[in-house]
């Protein structure tokens, strides 16, 4: 038995609630066999496990790793040409055009083996746990054909092999049209329903099944025959939704039980009102809409105040985020969105957690769970988001294995 | 004689001209006695110096370390607590009424000996040096009243003694209006001009004076008043101006004949034109409005085109901008101002240098410059802004000496 006691913490944020009652001040948390024993007084804890081996936490935050639910995190190389052109004003649809674009990615990655796509991974995987992230959704959606769907959520697959952050696969075929398939989209939708999505589901390369809904891309109906038919083969629905223009996407999320609505920055009423009072959750990417240029983002007090659950994540993409930092995520929720640190706490752990379906305390320091967390070298939690990005990080532990520098 | 052969760069910005033709690519850097002797192919200089130290930086581009020119490193502690108040919408007049805004930190720095605020001075400027930032003005402001005043002005003198990073030092006595002055604002500019500057420059303490004018604080008279006082005691202008509410804030300090106007957000068009036709330089500081919750950042494109010259800085203090990061405030400027990446660059270096004044090569790669300089890990400068604050460092040198991790 490994025994081991987290001593002398300021705070230790359990995250097993909402924003009450989550903030245990000067308290210590014992992880017995990489998993939450509980967070109580040092004396109760260390009568407990006397034998325990004691780490140093005087003056630090804990908080539990977080559980970034939105990232495109394997892809080949940057794209740095096009962010220039569009820091000018160019739009979105002539950068496309010349080239750019989610399709400039999917041309990089089909050129590409599996075996540079680990290589590369690994660096952003790698940059993820440096930032505090223990878990992470990561999508294809950059092959957008059978073999380099397949290619990319093997990739994946071999990353978790060799990384110490759990990576929760989503199939995305349904990213953006192929350059081939730009006049023939229904016939690209059957390549996904028919060919795509049953490879996937056979191999178990994905546990969710991806669109990207929005005006000019996929529609409404596109969408739900996608969704649809990850269903029938087990895969469990997310959506880009309402990203830039409404189109009713939250709705349509709700109505087909996906377990999120991710984006949300033109989210109607309606949607609002229909996320919150379901089980999906709203995921919320400011990172991804200061990146773009622009300056309105999702409506998080709104959608918080309406009851539904919000998670945070980086949407880490060569495209149009490329952060891998959830505590800059977390500033811009606090200084742009209105939400206070510990909502933002919430919604980068075990909010994540919830639109992963993770129902095993992952996102939480709850007895029983995965110790999975984060010592910060601040006295406060809310100079987490407060350092702007640059919380000082003290190491991270993930099932109670130290997987970042030493105390 | 010492000299250094920087080889192999993909790039290398000499950030001798506006954007055009600062890009050399596949060029070498030759750096004699911690000058830069001159930029060219690496068998030219090899020829010249076949016996320098060589320093591979293959694959990497290299900047002049950046100018940050307006600052409020040296401070107390940290006031997260009044981030968490406005993040949920408290307004700054009530925070400051609670005790948080700029008294919040004049508070804490009275309390504090002046071997303090050096220690905590120091952790701050090495947090700019890790970023690339080589030359850095620091403000007082904090103290409000004579005694404080001074010992803030000799923390940064003393700080001087031990950090390779050149530090400009500003006398802001006019940043707020103490609270035992609240109700005799009169009596707080005679002070100022009566007793601090005179002090101040006894002890050749600073080398600009700033105000923080600006609606509900200095006047546009009071303004006045302080720096043409700093005037005749030898302190160049520079002022905060226009950054909420418009107050032809920037047209005074055209008029003054001041060093920079800082901020802008709320500059009129009569402002971009005096500015456009004066020497005085556009400082803008995004980091600060984006943190404050605002979303609309001052007109750099606009100014730009008028013919303003154009600085990027952190505004690095513990109240609006609790960042050290010059990368940070380049994508900012890119994603948010239409700055293409080329024209943050060049405004996060040379532009800097031109607003603190100094002529003797600082902020570019010119022959003569003192060789400070960033080494990036990125092939290409457009990756600068673009990887999110986040552009990886080799290294830093400051008049030729390595001052940051090792190659």
């Amino acid at each position: 038995m490994t025994t081991l006691l987290f001593r002398g913490a300021r705070e230790i944020l359990t995250c097993t609630a909402d924003t009450a009652d989550i903030v245990m001040r000067d308290a210590a948390l014992l992880v017995v066999d990489g998993i939450v024993h509980g967070v109580d007084t040092f004396d109760a804890l260390s009568a407990e496990a006397p034998a325990a081996a004691e780490i140093d936490c005087t003056d630090c935050v804990i908080t539990p790793g977080f559980v970034d639910s939105h990232t495109h995190a394997v892809f080949g190389g940057w794209r740095a040409a096009e962010y220039a052109m569009r820091s000018r004003g160019m739009p979105y649809m002539e950068i496309a055009h010349r080239g750019g674009g989610i399709n400039a990615s999917v041309r990089d990655i089909r050129m590409r083996s599996e075996e540079e796509l680990v290589e590369l991974g690994r660096t952003r995987i790698n940059a993820m746990l440096s930032c505090g992230t223990t878990t992470a959704e990561v999508k294809s959606g950059y092959g957008l054909d059978t073999e380099n769907e397949l290619k990319q959520l093997r990739a994946i697959r071999s990353l978790q092999q060799e990384t110490p952050v759990d990576l929760v696969p989503t199939f995305m075929g349904a990213h953006e049209f192929p350059q081939e398939y730009r006049d023939r989209r229904g016939a690209y939708i059957d390549l996904i329903v028919n060919e795509m999505i049953p490879a996937v589901a056979g191999e178990k390369l994905a546990v969710f099944c991806d669109v990207f809904m929005e005006p000019g891309v996929f529609t409404a109906a596109q969408t739900r025959r996608v969704l649809e038919a990850g269903v029938r083969h087990g895969l469990v629905p997310k959506l880009h939704a309402d990203e830039l223009e409404n189109s009713g996407a939250a709705e349509l999320a709700v109505e087909l039980g996906a377990a999120s609505a991710d984006h949300l920055g033109a989210i109607s009423e309606a949607g609002i009102a229909a996320l919150a009072q379901s089980a999906t959750v709203a995921t919320l990417l400011p990172a991804t809409l200061l990146f773009l240029g622009r300056n309105r983002y999702a409506p998080a007090r709104r959608l918080i105040d309406a009851g539904a659950t919000i998670a945070l994540a980086t949407d880490f993409n060569p495209g149009s985020s490329p952060t891998a930092s959830m505590p800059l995520v977390m500033t811009l929720a606090c200084s742009q969105m209105g939400m206070d640190p510990l909502e933002a706490i919430v919604a980068a752990t075990v909010g994540g957690a919830r639109a992963l379906r993770l129902t095993d305390g992952t996102g939480t320091l709850a007895p029983g769970a995965p110790a999975d967390l984060a010592v910060w070298d601040i006295p406060d939690h809310r100079e987490l988001p407060y350092r702007f990005g640059a919380a000082p990080l003290r190491g991270v532990w993930k099932r109670g294995q130290r997987v970042r520098p030493s105390l």
